[in-house]
């Protein structure tokens, strides 16, 4: 397989994801998270992950994944994500209570054997402060 | 050119920025960046990027840029950025006032016709903010 092809099938792969999850199709999660995934340095495994998903989807409940723009190699993955969304309380710490935010989330995935098995992720959290203030 | 070397000619383009940086090697930078370079949605050109890297290294005499994770394809570079330095005083509005602090930073870069043509950069401000609180 050359590397043009790994680049797709690695970046095919996170479409499938990102339509998993704004789907909130937990049962398939397991397709492209591995077992022992680790999220910005805690060992998660699936179920943690997909327990920090339902959360956020709680917490949120308009919220959708929008992969504004996706770098993919073989075993890597980076992720400009935006979101237009409205967290019915406290988001990161921010009394968003009901407002509509608008934001970026940056988020770097190491890919294993097809699945991700490491995140690294930000969150413009200024923006979202810069959005709530009086 | 195939993707697979197209690929390699971005990242390669890309560590000689980071190289050129650490360097300070001011003279080089529009090598590396187009003239009309747009940074987190501001219109910098080369001149005002400059500008804004020479401001960084007064206020962090010890920033050193270490590319943790590059992901490059043939029109973009995405790489998360570690950094262990002393900003002497302020930094994003955090008092970190001479302390040493260790931080990452998410970017993505479009890359046109050699150069850098547009940046999108999440600073994790979070991590800067927990080394920080007394």
């Amino acid at each position: 397989m050359t590397g043009s092809s790994q680049e797709t099938a690695t970046a095919s792969m996170y479409r499938k994801y990102i339509a998993c999850l704004n789907a909130r199709a937990w049962n398939e999660l397991g397709e492209f998270v591995a077992a022992d995934v680790v999220h910005n340095g805690r060992l998660l495994g699936v179920d943690g992950y997909r327990a920090m998903l339902e959360e956020d989807f709680r917490n949120i409940p308009d919220l959708h994944f929008n992969a504004d723009l996706v770098v993919a190699n073989e075993s890597h993955v980076a992720a400009r994500l935006r979101f237009d969304c409205t967290p019915v309380q406290d988001f990161l710490g921010v009394p968003v209570n009901g407002r509509r935010v608008v934001f970026h989330e940056h988020v770097f995935y190491t890919v294993r054997e097809g699945r991700i098995a490491e995140v690294f992720s930000l969150i413009d959290k200024t923006a979202i402060e810069a959005q709530v203030r009086p």
